[in-house]
């Protein structure tokens, strides 16, 4: 079998798919803080999970691995996941040499992509859009994951798309993150609630116009993210995903009426069908964790599924 | 050998290529308007340039054609070519049947790319940026074009940066081709001169506030493409091509003096070193009509470079 593991900043989502890809079984650990932990903790939830599908660690073919994080997939390495206290880990190598087994690693939402593809039974090419608390991209383009001759592809959350925007972290003005990302919304919106866009989208369906402006610039933002996905790579189709795509409906339904809206003031948009090209996430499958194991390559070749 | 034709709008640029790729002969003609004189000059210029070469008709093995408007490569159609006065044209079965030879056709932007990527040898993957009329790219992955899946990859002359900006032709707002085109800035800068954008560039040089204005936008929108391309992307290398890079290391330079700035602004853009991964194109080949020949397949089978 082949184990997936999506490692996030709070817990490590473990998942054992079988020789057909179904999941066998799935685990969830907290991640913990630190290389050591985060290592250790990785081990604890692939012996886990092995062992919950009916099996021992020899019974693994291969690991993969989601984390956040600069990814180097060719040498195994992680660097400035800082939500995990990691500034720099040879994830790769360590965790093979603890489970005897050979180990990918991909960045997150590339490991996202993947499982996103996986699971809505997509064909030829799609990118997945991950609206977090960051905006980024995941492409995968016949079936293999593209990521870019540097690993960057899909940064697209830094592409500045207003001029007299706000300054963004990365030094920019005006990047597509800080209108369509949680962690400007919530900079934006200051709340006690524990979910800052969820409550945005109540407060705007009460009538509240600040928290209208702000949900529909988060909803133009996708709009803009899913625009330039198309016209630069021209996927088939663009998945809505990421934490704030559990709104579900309340958020998708918004994208594709901006969508629809935009193709009606343009015959190019509309020729281009963008609003019948998006599609929402799986909300009931961790399929970061299905990616992840479905980049786990027994032979280290890169995989097309 | 194989020969490769880029139809333009008032030329047919031929060149022949023998088995090592060397161009063993170059013949231009004009093009014609409409579909039957666009067929027959295409036939014209094959046999030409394959006489021109040392053989006749029966020793070409493929021919490889670049056209603008919009080309569907697995039908051979195509289509919209309103420069051309071609509607719609079965031009890859029509030449086939004229010469008994395969005929694979493509947009010109990626036949140019293809042959800026060989003929700058680059490696792994690339973009060509075309800055001519309108501003649209390429790309060559793993050697390989990439298309996209409706043939629409590449349109990011129609990705808005600017919410005040112009209304496009397109009908959206401050798209990039309304700052960084040759059409736009022709229409900004009414002038008796024959090439606006070299009067531009020269009353620039003299001090004309408006015309510093005028080119600088049009630099920084270069930059811009050149920073979408990579962030979405993350290819290699960015090749400058189309009309406007005829303007040689006076437009080259400025975009690189942009790209430069923009990365002492953000620490992250510097990180990219998007300054060290642009290229001008190669001026004086003829890269369009290479590229063609270059995706000329004698077998229908998609050609790696």
């Amino acid at each position: 079998m082949r184990l997936g593991l999506d490692i996030g900043g709070t817990k490590i989502d473990a998942v054992a798919l079988g020789a057909d890809d179904a999941v066998l079984a799935r685990v969830r650990i907290p991640t913990g803080f630190g290389p050591h932990a985060v290592l250790a903790n990785a081990q604890a939830a692939a012996a886990q999970v092995a062992a919950a599908a009916g099996g021992g660690v020899a019974t693994i073919a291969a690991v993969g691995i989601g984390i956040p994080g600069i990814v180097d997939s060719s040498a195994g390495v992680v660097r400035h996941a800082v939500n995990l206290g990691v500034d720099e880990l040879a994830l790769g190598a360590e965790l093979s040499a603890l489970l005897d087994t050979p180990v990918t690693i991909e960045n997150d939402v590339n490991a996202a992509s993947l499982g996103a593809y996986r699971m809505l039974g997509l064909e030829r090419s799609a990118a997945y859009l991950n609206l977090g608390t960051g905006l980024a991209a995941g492409f995968v383009l016949d079936g293999e994951l593209w990521r870019g001759v540097r690993g960057t592809a899909g940064e697209i959350g830094h592409i500045p798309i207003d001029p007299a925007g706000e300054i963004c972290a990365c030094g920019q003005r005006g990047c597509l993150e800080t209108v369509a990302s949680g962690g400007w919304l919530a900079r934006k919106w200051p709340t006690a609630a524990a979910l800052p866009v969820l409550d945005v989208f109540d407060r705007a369906d009460e009538g509240d116009p600040r928290a209208i402006t702000l949900r529909d610039q988060l909803v133009d933002g996708a709009a803009a993210a899913v625009r330039i996905l198309v016209l630069t790579v021209d996927v088939d189709t663009v998945v809505i995903g990421g934490g704030l795509s559990n709104l579900g409906s309340r958020l998708f339904d918004r994208i594709v009426i901006a969508l629809d809206a935009q193709a009606r003031t343009s015959q190019f948009l509309g020729s281009l069908a963008l609003a019948s090209r998006v599609r929402l996430v799986p909300l009931e499958q961790p399929i970061a964790a299905i990616g992840a194991a479905l980049a786990a390559s027994p032979t280290g070749e890169s995989i097309r599924i």
